[in-house]
C-alpha cells in the first residue's frame, strides 16, 4: 500500500534485549479510525514485562506502550467525535468483540474473545498491535478519549490511561467515596494515583508503605495518615478499622496482611501482578467478617473518559519524570531497581529529533 | 441455688477422650429467658473440633451441640415471644455485646466482641456455655426461633440451625434466585442443604463432587446437573459459566479450581474452615474476569428465622440419621471417615432414658 506512513518507533527485536531505533509502517486512517500524532508516552510496568517476555506471550518485535497522549492529525471516513487538532489519549484497549456480554455492557476489558490490545495483540496471522513508542498511531476513533487537561499537564496526564484508569475503577465500583476510610497499598505508580483518586473522591486515605520516605509525598497526595507496613504495632492500629483496601502492590505478600485491617463485609481488590503467587488468605479472616478479595483489571472506555474527565476538573495528573527515548533503557533498568517517582513518560518529541532513529 | 435443675448431658471431660455420660445444673430462666425441654440435637463438625480441640479454645468439660430443637417448657418473666408447648429451635449464637455496629445491624454472628456461643463460650471467670447435648436449655428468648415443621420433620429441622443457615445466608446476601446459574461445591451437611435451598430459591444448581455415588441424591435434592470435580474435562466444560459458587468443602484445597468456573463478578463464597490453609488463588483468575472470594459465618438471628420459615414453606429438611445418645462417639467416628449421609441428629428422648447418664 502506498500510503503506509514509514514511522519511527523503538522496539524490542529478541527477549531481553534492549530497545532500539526501528521503523514500522503505519496504515492511514480507515473508516471510523483516528491518526494521532504522539507527544507523550507513559512506561508502564507492562512494557517492561512484554519486553523481557516474563509472561512467554510476547511477539517480537515489540513496541510497547499504552499511555499515550497525542494530538489527531487524520480522520478516516465518518469520524465526527474528534477534530483534527484535538488532544487525545489511548490507553490499554483499542478492538473487543463487541458482541460478548460484557461488550454489550460496555465493559471492553473483560471481553471474552480478550480485547485487542494497544500493543502485542494479534491482528493476523502474521501481525500484532504496535504501541505507543513511536511518532504516530492510528485506532478506532471509538477507543481514543478525549483530554481535556491544559497543555502544561499533557505529559502527566499519559500515565492516567493505564495507571489512573487500573486504580479509578474498582474505588468506583466499591464504592469509594464520603464517609469512607480506605488503605492504599504501596506507592509506586499505581499506588500514588490511588492515593490522589480516593482522596479527590472524598475517602479518608491511610497510605501503607514499606518506605518511609514516600510519607511525606503521600500526604501531599492528599493521604491523611501513613502507616509503615513492616512496623507490625503499627499495623496492629489499623485491625478492623477500613472499609476497603487497594493493593496495589506487584510482589508476591501474604494476603492477610490486609484483609485483616478490613471491617465487616470490606473488600480488598488486587491490581498487581505477581509473577510468584502471593501467600493466603486463611479462610478465617474472610469468615469471620464476611471480608472480600477481588480483583480488577484497567477499566472501561467509558469509565477511562470518566476518570479523565474527573482528572481534568480536580487537576489531577501522575507525578512523572520526563525522558527522552534514548533514555529509555536506562529507565527500564530504573524501573527495575524501584528507583522512580512515579511514573516515568516519553517525551516523543525527542524521538522525532532522534537522529539515529 | 435451689432453683438449679440437674439436668442429663453427655460431655468430653478433656481432649480426644470419648463423650460420657454428664450431669449439670440449669438455671430456671430469668427475665427474658425460655426453658426448653430438648427433641434433637443436630451433630455438627464444630462438635467434633470442639470435643477434640482442634482448634486449642476448648473448655472442659464441654457439652458440645447447636443444632437445637425443643419444646419450651418454661417462661422467664416478660417473655412473649413464646408460650409454653411451643417448638423453638436454638442455633449457634445465645447472645452478643448489643452495643457494636454489627448488633446494631442485627448481624449478631460479626458481633465485634464475639457472639456468646450455645457452647463453649466463657460466661465468666469460671464457667463456660455447655450446648445441646443435653435433656434441657435455658438462653433468652430473643435468640429462640420458631419452628413451623410439622412434627414429624422436627428431628431433621434440627441442622437447619447451623448447616442450613450458614448456606443460606451466602445464597441470600448474593442474590442466588431465578436466571442464576451456582455451583454447590461438596455434598456434606452443608453441601446437601445448599443444594436443597439453592434450588429453592429458583436458581440452575450445579453440584461439584468427587464421589459419583452421590449424584442421584443430589438430582433428588435439587440440582440440575452434576459435576465429578475430579474429571478435568468436565470441569473445563463449566469455565465462567456460573454466576456463584457455594463452596463448602473443608478439606483445604486450591481455590483456583473453582474461581475458573466463575463469569465475569462472579464471587465464591467459603463456608469451610480447613485445619491446613488452601492454596491460590492466582491473581489472574481474579483480575481478567473481576471475581471475587468471600467467606461467610453462619447467619443473623432474624435471617435463621427466615430461613426456619422458608423451609417450613418449601418442605424442607435435613437429610438424618436419627442415633441414640449413647451411639454419640461412634457417629463421631463415623464423620471422621466421612460416611454421614447427610447428617447425625441425637433423639434427645434417648438420654431421658439412658439409664447411666
Amino acid at each position: 500500500m502506498t500510503n503506509m506512513s514509514n514511522t519511527k518507533a523503538y522496539a524490542a527485536l529478541a527477549a531481553k534485549t534492549p530497545l532500539v531505533p526501528y521503523r514500522i509502517l503505519r496504515r492511514p486512517p480507515g473508516p471510523g479510525e483516528v491518526q494521532l500524532e504522539i507527544l507523550y508516552c507513559g512506561i508502564c510496568h507492562s512494557d517492561l514485562h512484554s519486553v523481557h517476555d516474563d509472561w512467554e506471550a510476547t511477539r517480537f518485535p515489540s513496541v510497547p506502550g499504552h499511555e499515550i497522549i497525542g494530538r489527531v492529525s487524520a480522520l478516516g471516513e465518518g469520524v465526527t467525535k474528534f477534530a483534527v487538532g484535538d488532544v487525545a489519549g489511548i490507553g490499554c484497549i483499542i478492538g473487543c468483540c463487541g458482541e460478548c456480554i460484557s461488550c454489550k455492557e460496555e465493559l471492553e476489558q473483560y471481553c471474552e474473545q480478550g480485547f485487542l490490545g494497544t500493543f502485542n495483540s494479534p491482528i493476523n496471522d502474521t501481525e500484532h498491535t504496535l504501541g505507543g513508542y513511536s511518532e504516530r498511531i492510528v485506532v478506532p476513533a471509538r477507543y481514543a478519549l478525549h483530554v481535556r487537561h491544559p497543555t502544561g499537564q499533557l505529559a502527566g496526564a499519559a500515565p492516567l490511561l493505564c495507571a489512573g484508569i487500573t486504580v479509578y475503577s474498582p474505588l468506583r465500583m466499591w464504592g469509594v467515596g464520603p464517609g469512607k476510610k480506605i488503605g492504599v497499598v504501596g506507592m509506586g505508580g499505581l499506588g500514588h494515583m490511588a492515593v490522589k483518586f480516593a482522596s479527590a473522591l472524598g475517602a479518608e486515605v491511610v497510605l501503607f508503605t514499606s518506605s518511609t520516605e514516600k510519607m511525606a509525598d503521600a500526604k501531599r497526595f492528599g493521604a491523611t495518615e501513613c502507616c509503615l507496613s513492616t512496623d507490625k504495632e503499627s499495623m496492629t492500629r489499623y485491625a478492623n478499622q477500613l472499609d476497603f483496601v487497594l493493593n496495589t502492590v506487584s510482589a508476591s505478600h501474604n494476603l492477610d496482611t490486609y484483609l485483616r485491617l478490613l471491617k465487616r463485609d470490606g473488600t480488598q481488590v488486587l491490581v498487581g501482578a505477581p509473577a510468584e503467587p502471593h501467600t493466603g488468605p486463611r479462610v478465617f479472616n474472610l469468615l469471620f467478617r464476611r471480608r472480600r478479595i477481588a480483583g480488577s483489571l484497567i477499566g472501561s472506555i467509558r469509565e477511562t473518559q470518566e476518570m479523565l474527565d474527573f482528572s481534568a476538573t480536580h487537576g489531577i495528573t501522575a507525578e512523572i519524570e520526563l525522558i527522552k527515548i534514548a533514555d529509555i533503557n536506562d529507565a527500564f533498568a530504573r524501573m527495575e531497581r524501584n528507583e522512580v517517582h512515579y511514573r516515568f513518560v516519553i517525551d516523543m518529541e525527542s524521538l522525532r529529533q532522534d537522529q539515529t532513529a
